[in-house]
């Protein structure tokens, strides 16, 4: 499953967070020259995109559907449905009542923010997550804690309830405050980590939450994109106390364009993420809810997955392979059973933001970890490598080049540090 | 242009203002029933709707650009050029540097409220206005000023300079306090009123917003659906000192299931959006911006607008030949020159909340004022009327069930105060 370090650090953590998103699309600006080998994205390869399916799709709903395609309109009850169909081959019970239409997991992450932050609330989130959870705690004026990470199983849930009891003293002695409190997760091929939670974690956490009457926010836009190891129910799927709600998008299974996903969530609060929705910017568009409804109605998923993730599995080897070949002994990997990432990591005290800038004249791109950090300065020595978007057959090359930039940089560390102490006379 | 009464009332207010919109949610569900009249929505009709042009559109751009239009990517810049391309026949000089995309208006003044207000303001604006401006105000914790319309050429200006000059004293004594204020205003065909803001005025707010700097958001979806009467520029056409930002939309005059909106900004304003914007859903659909693009690349959207404000026109006449058969003497209205809406006043007492009820009891349904109003209470004996989305063929027999609905209501309350007046001895 892994490659050590098991564990990345332990730091629970309370600090306004810049927004990082803005400083990574300066950098991922320079990763869009088209000569650049792109491992900095997380998108599926251009070729794995279902297009004519989806051409098909969108023609049959505007031949036979017409103009309610193209009005204003409630929530599509049939696309509804065939989610509650999905979520239970995610081991979640749930109707088209409990489900909420969104316009992709980011909607999501800002709905639950909406709901349940009000300014001043420390969230609960892995050390190193997407950089849209820690845009949307933060702009709700909450700051993100950093609870540390088991690179083989997920997040340390020991270590959450330690946060939740300190966070308890904390805020309100001798009562609990419940609403104070959030913990944001991505329990499948976590973004940056590539790792998974353990079915086992997953039950603690929902129990747990349960227990202390913690909401839980499961963020899991890459389930669907497995393509080796055991199917893990969602943290959803353990959930007896209405505790947690699960994010799902349609951007990584299907089509980012579409900018369609949902929620799932306790029956009582859909009427409120409804009308936080209207204010956001309304409503999803009828002709994407109708075209995704149809692609699913048709069957067209399964062999679709089928394909994307036969095609990250191939990708993610080459990756694998290339890494052993050129960084073993130097840097230490995540080997995920699916998604999109790879997490490596390098000796303490490389910079991989400075190298990002060597890798570029080299014509490789990545994400330095520091972007991913929840307090806002970790992961210097660590970077996030996209495995599903490179061409095949240019993967090995670049992680070669990428191995070159790292090997000179830790050489050049080397000579510079010999000249200081030339200079200072001690040699 | 117009049937008085001219002024509605003055109010300059200051409340906290319920979430309207769930009220009126709750009410257009009853208008859902397919044997409903409509005059309650803001839609198109669906014979006006452009569904072959957008099939051969979406069609098109699918076969074309394939996978770029189904992944994540930075705005389209031929559709931002083509936007500036629409803003000039507006009178506004700008270019796509100036452009930012947005899912539809409401989003538009979602990011304007996020960018200007921290809670706690007063935001003016006319004292019945679009919903989604209330809740995107009160979303940020600030409050509605009312601002009186004329219902001949729209914004008191006079009156506004008023509230700045009280505003300025209320909150700064001394000093000028600037980012603490913001207008929100429907120049072209107002939701719900009908009226325009004269050439006049808009030159005289955009000089005054700009001595005051005070930022102006023009909403403007309804601009392009003019049927008659002279174009007037937009009020960011007489901008000289980047104080107005312009809201635009393709929801009304293309189709509302694009979802897809933009506004024009001062540009060191548009980095700003960016980053508020990811935080929100990250980004508009390449899919849709393409087809839109490519909508107006081929031409389709003059014809289309033509076709679509004969059809309207047609209506608003039906429209307004019934309103003077049965109501004349009886109820008020505005003559729209283009948009969706009729706004109708009856006199002092009239309830037009409970009157939808029984109206709903006779098929006919519209939105009552109230629902509508800044302060949350104004507007009880008034009604918006959409004239653009019920059949032509229903629209005068609709009217004069509303009517008669009117006259019964009018009648009950008449023996209702006799018989009052009877038990009580004094007849």
């Amino acid at each position: 499953m892994m490659n050590p370090p098991r564990s990345i650090s332990l730091s629970t953590y309370r600090a306004t967070h810049t927004l990082k998103r803005s400083v990574m699309r300066d950098l991922l600006a320079l990763v869009a020259r088209p000569n650049v080998l792109n491992f900095a994205g997380g998108l599926p390869a251009d070729e794995n995109l279902p297009r004519v399916e989806l051409q098909e799709c969108l023609d049959a709903v505007l031949t036979r559907d017409g103009a309610r395609a193209l009005q204003y309109g409630a929530a599509h009850m049939p696309l509804k449905e065939l989610i509650a169909q999905h979520m239970h081959t995610r081991g979640v019970e749930c109707t088209a009542d409990d489900i909420f239409i969104t316009n992709g997991n980011q909607q999501g992450l800002e709905l639950c923010a909406r709901l349940f932050l009000d300014g001043g609330e420390n969230v609960a989130v892995e050390e190193f997550t997407f950089t849209g959870i820690l845009q949307a705690i933060q702009g709700h004026g909450a700051q993100p804690s950093a609870i540390s990470v088991d690179l083989e199983d997920g997040m340390d849930v020991d270590e959450l309830a330690d946060w939740v009891a300190a966070e308890r003293v904390a805020t309100e002695p001798g009562s609990v405050a419940t609403r104070s409190r959030l913990i944001i997760t991505i329990p499948d091929f976590h973004n940056p980590l590539g790792v998974s939670m353990s079915a086992k974690k997953r039950e603690q956490l929902a129990e747990f939450a349960a227990r202390f009457e913690i909401p839980v926010i499961e963020d899991s836009p890459y389930s669907p994109l497995r393509f080796c190891g055991d199917t893990i129910p969602a943290v959803k799927a353990y959930d007896t106390n209405d505790a947690v709600i699960y994010l799902g998008s349609f951007s990584k299974m299907i089509s980012p364009a579409l900018r369609l996903g949902w929620l799932v969530a306790p029956r009582e609060l859909i009427p409120r993420f409804t009308v936080l929705r209207e204010s956001l910017d309304l409503e999803s568009s009828q002709l994407i809810q109708r075209t995704v409804a149809e692609f699913l109605a048709r069957g067209y998923l399964e062999p679709h997955l089928e394909q994307l993730n036969a095609a990250n599995f191939a990708r993610r080897d080459l990756m694998l392979h290339a890494l052993e070949r050129e960084l073993s002994g130097i840097a230490q990997w995540t080997i995920p059973d699916g998604g999109l990432f790879i997490w490596l990591t390098l000796p303490e005290g490389t910079d991989t933001e400075k190298l990002l800038h060597d890798a570029l004249s080299q014509n490789v791109a990545f994400v330095p970890g520091f972007a991913f950090a929840a307090d806002g300065r970790s992961g210097r020595n660590s970077m996030r490598l996209n495995f599903s978007n490179a061409p095949r057959e240019k993967i090995s090359d670049g992680i070669a080049r990428l191995a070159q930039v790292i090997q000179e940089t830790a050489n050049l560390r080397e000579s510079t540090r010999i000249e200081t102490l030339d200079s200072r006379g001690f040699a």
